[in-house]
């Protein structure tokens, strides 16, 4: 009963993310989505990652948060176009929200859509929102153990950021074996090696998301 | 209709908690459940706790985990009852699953239970397991912006742990920021500055579990 109603929600959700994914086609929007723990850093990945593309391409923000607005204010300080949706106490995005703030935006004069869902490295993964790719955002203090205790973003994932790099001479992950095993649930996945605090690693990981941009047109 | 599902889910799942915690009531079992985000420690603080209290009470342990038995074997080399629940998917315990495994443990011969949850800073809060007080642990590296952003999970828990407070040096958190924002939420939550790898501030956590279940006989 209870997993009736689970495939029920999952398979309405995908028929509306399906057309959420149409009206980026429509537009040429690409479209991430941005999942990982709290506090892997995916709202300071996101600040870097607008700092040196906003000049080449136009970005922009779906936030996604239970209660506030704050990293929404984080990216607003950027100049560009975000908005806030508030889950209530949702552990995810799911497309009916993400539905629901498209039309605030100008798509046409937007290249690269970032959702950033609420911090929780399983449920966002179950609930596509229209995006064209997952990214996956793992700070790597979170520990050696996460790939395979967590296997599910990483399968779905077209990337990984592993975050928070700085920290490795400070804490006992095996950074190697952290690789191995992502690479061992999903050999095709793009991993980029990144400290977003001291912005480290950052041109890989751009320049393969402007590269997903182009192809995109 | 997805609201009522899930009000009647959570009804469920408190008739089944309270339960539980007749059954461990009647043994004198003192259950915490201990919940936080991926990569927390949550781990490494129990068995922390557990070198230090071994050979004053009967420790046991229920660890909660979506796919792995990771932890489980971890718990075990410290020669303690441990039952591994895999959730297979699901991004929280209920009580249903614990339920299922307390028969495998001898009560009467347990002082301490320790419910360890799937990693997740916001689902496993909504849904009790028949536990006497819910424990929340936060990296202090996850951010000084998580308590607002995640209220729930401290205005539910008796004590939160703040980990790897080995690590402040190198990051940018607003430590008292943090403390303040967190008494906001729940003024008489017990604070807990542990750095669970360098076996530092666990004498004031444990001291104040044990009282916890001398209270309990």
């Amino acid at each position: 009963m209870e997993i009736k109603v689970t495939a029920d929600l999952l398979s309405k959700n995908n028929q509306l993310a399906n057309a959420n994914k149409g009206v980026f086609d429509e537009h040429k929007v690409f479209t991430i989505n941005l999942m990982g723990s709290p506090g892997a850093g995916k709202t300071t990945l996101l600040e870097r990652t607008i700092e040196k593309l906003k000049d080449r391409i136009n970005i922009a923000v779906i936030e996604g948060d239970i209660y506030t607005a704050k990293d929404a204010q984080r990216i607003a300080e950027h100049n560009i176009p975000v908005k806030q949706i508030n889950t209530g106490g949702a552990c995810h995005l799911d497309a009916l929200m993400v539905e629901k703030v498209l039309k605030d935006f100008d798509l046409d004069k937007t290249d690269l859509m970032v959702v950033e869902n609420v911090g929780n490295l399983v449920c966002p993964v179950e609930f596509n929102v229209g995006e064209h790719a997952k990214i996956a955002v793992l700070s790597i203090i979170e520990g050696d153990d996460k790939p395979l205790k967590y296997p599910l973003i990483f399968r779905e994932s077209e990337a990984v950021i592993l975050n928070k790099i700085d920290l490795l001479p400070f804490c006992d992950v095996d950074f190697d074996q952290m690789k191995k095993d992502i690479l061992s649930i999903n050999p095709e996945i793009n991993i980029f090696e990144i400290s977003s605090r001291k912005g480290e690693g950052l041109d890989a990981w751009t320049d393969w998301l402007v590269a997903k941009v182009n192809q995109n047109k």
